[in-house]
């Protein structure tokens, strides 16, 4: 029997380890950090991520869907706070879908649970990789805790070990291995709003929060036990930056001015502020994802996007969902198999990153705009009218299992019908007439 | 005094230690490899290089051009090989200008021979770069030759150790590092032609020979010893690439059937092809190209190229004359004289990037043309009759010091211009007619 690594216990690691697990192989996970179920805390930050059909059917394969269900909370649209505090509504389905938000934390310590059931897995926690021979597939480790030098060698390694891959450096060293790493010139901050005393929820539970300001925004997500957490989204410098917003004063100040009703539910937002991070935001792109039938980048550690489609979890897991279809189809034929993946799947981690990096501006942007709104409105009732024409886009990203590089093109072609219907005459006032839906009909 | 390290004894490196040293800094100059001065021979192959203006400015700067000029061969034109072994001329100038074929070893010798007389000047070799501590501004190298650790701290440190960099291998881990390394899927292989009996050349020493087949070509550049160093660039893989000749009659059909004008010149043909590595393109763009007051990245460290525009060593050259200029204009401003030098010089090494990847194409393909070719004498009698007005674009590359990236735009807007002339009735009968000239006019 193989003796399969995988490299990175996180969400796609542990997801990857239980699917090889249950096809019988021998399975060894290696870990950076120390166990985080042993951990006094999970990091002092509450991260949450918001889960949707790809995340899903992927746990399902895994069987542990219906576990998490229970420890996440379904949104059913956007709720934007503009800045005198009036709140609008924006469905992310058509028939009251909704994508789901989970601790990062809480999700990772299940599937490692459930990993732990299976006898045929080992988890080896700090384990920092140092190294990868690809002639021997031999992996080079530092103990941490021991402070020793490990090697093991493997007939199949994976790499699932995030945006900052330890192996895919060592691919990227390889002839004829394309690379990219693109910072957004905006970073992020996690800040936080604490439930109400009795544990209830300040403010409405089933929605994400945005508060879309133009050049940047504020979003929350509600976390199971009634906190929220906020995320600034900011530009590392410039005149309005983190850069310049630096004093107790200047952070209430931006904050009154810019988000005067989240100020009343943010009482630690001074402290939070100075003590969390500023972090980057980055897309990584590379191909090859694998080199020969020896080792395969997975998750983040081959296409790491920016988190503003909700997609950067579901496409980790939708890897794990393409692989195991994959082998199922061709088992045996290792060599096939991981050349297949990295060709077939790469455009679809493109077109992902794509779409992630252009919702940015829709967020911060044109959830405040009343033409976007309308648009919104008109794809809605088309697609109700003609739901085997017309998915919008959002649907099918999050609520479909087409590959992303179809939805992409897809989108674009209804993006360029929706240009031709917003120039309709008085189409803010005309919207829900007949000739409206026809033309649509006409220009598919 | 400042103590400065240059990282990588190159023909940048090296160019810059002497400009350095000439501002009467204390330099040490770190290289992995050996002294190339001391080496029984050169590498095995000879590769050559060809240097223009912008070459040719920096090495006046450091008081070496005329030197280098001796042992350099002129090459006027282009001169074209089709399949019968037909020639055909291009020239590179509107005024008889050339661009200089020299060796790369030599030039690099020279260049450290040059520094040798400076006292403040010191050559470190056999030391690999292992590590920078960016917070202290140490170099850590392991001594090959002592088979030992040795750290160093410099108050500057600037890294010119090529397209697979080291020092930016240490900053592609600092936030906000944008990076990528895209290959190209043709590779390159050196051929030669060897010199006469006699040691003169068997083909023109006054042009750089092309042999354009559509999909791939030949090229030769001249040396002083009768030599000429032929490159093949060809597909790495699929039906005809260097994947599927492999077998000594394989070699010997193809380039019968391609380059049957050169097989006779070629005595060594299937020892070379088969002695001598299959080499990849790649193009290399990263920013920022420093770390604060402290690092600074140059040539094809920071700005790697595929060498279709024969400005790869002139690019990294020009860096040197740029960053002196704004030396002399900023004294004693390290952290601005890097900043501004990164964020200034990096739009025109994206612009070269580009050109140099689109010239393949037209080297390869168009050269072969004749709409292309009648392009070129239609530009080239405009130009003569308004050189106040037009240069073409190869000129203003070559043989000019204007910022690449406005060469590259002027060109896009001289580009549509030539495509509206080369659809005129009748062009290909009338294009020495005052209409053709005076419709260019027009255009401008």
């Amino acid at each position: 029997m193989k003796k399969i690594a995988i490299v990175g216990a996180g969400l796609v690691g542990s997801l990857q380890a239980i699917l090889m697990a249950k096809k019988g192989y021998q399975v060894d996970v290696f870990e950076r950090r120390p166990d985080l179920r042993k951990a006094d805390e999970i990091g002092g930050r509450s991260i949450n991520l918001a889960l949707s059909d790809r995340g899903w059917k992927a746990l399902e394969l895994a069987g542990i869907a219906d576990e998490i269900k229970k420890m996440s909370l379904p949104m059913y649209g956007r709720k934007m706070h503009d800045v005198e505090g009036n709140l609008s509504d924006l469905p992310y389905g058509l028939n009251g879908e909704a994508i789901y938000s989970v601790s990062r934390g809480g999700l990772n310590q299940k599937l490692m649970n459930l990993a732990d059931d299976y006898p045929n897995i080992t988890y080896r926690f700090n384990r920092k990789c140092l190294d990868l021979d690809l002639k021997s597939n031999t992996i080079a480790f530092q103990n941490t805790e021991e402070n020793k030098k490990e090697e093991y060698t493997y007939d199949q390694i994976f790499g699932t070990d995030g945006a900052f891959s330890a192996v895919r450096s060592r691919l990227q060293k390889t002839p004829m291995f394309n690379y990219s790493q693109e910072y957004l010139s905006h970073g992020y901050k996690e800040l936080v709003i604490p439930p109400n005393e009795d544990g209830t929820h300040r403010i409405a539970n089933d929605a994400l929060h945005i508060w879309p300001r133009g050049e940047f925004m504020m979003i929350a997500l509600p976390n199971m036990d009634g906190s929220f957490t906020c995320t600034l989204f900011f530009p590392m410098k410039g005149e309005l930056s983190f850069d310049t917003i630096k004093t107790e004063e200047q952070v209430m100040d931006f904050f009154q001015k810019t988000f005067p009703d989240a100020i009343p539910h943010m009482p630690t937002l001074v402290e939070d502020y100075f003590e969390n991070p500023t972090s980057t935001l980055v897309t990584v792109r590379c191909s090859p994802w694998n080199y020969e039938d020896k080792v395969l980048i997975l998750g983040d550690a081959s296409h790491a996007i920016v988190p503003f489609y909700g997609q950067g979890m579901n496409s980790g897991f939708e890897d794990c969902t393409v692989f195991h279809n994959m082998y199922n189809e061709m088992e045996g034929d290792w060599d096939k198999l991981f050349e297949t993946f990295s060709t077939s799947r790469k455009p679809d981690a493109d077109a992902i990153a794509d779409l992630a990096l252009y919702n940015y501006i829709e967020m911060r942007d044109l959830s405040g705009d009343p033409d976007f709104l309308l648009r919104k409105k008109i794809e809605k009732k088309f697609a109700k009218l003609h739901p085997d024409k017309w998915m919008p886009l959002y649907s099918e990203v999050t609520f479909s299992h087409i590959p992303y590089s179809q939805a992409l093109k897809g989108g674009e072609v209804k993006n360029k019908i929706m240009e031709q219907v917003m120039q309709m005459d008085n189409i803010h006032e005309n919207w829900d007439t007949p000739e409206v839906m026809d033309k649509m009909l006409e220009l598919l």
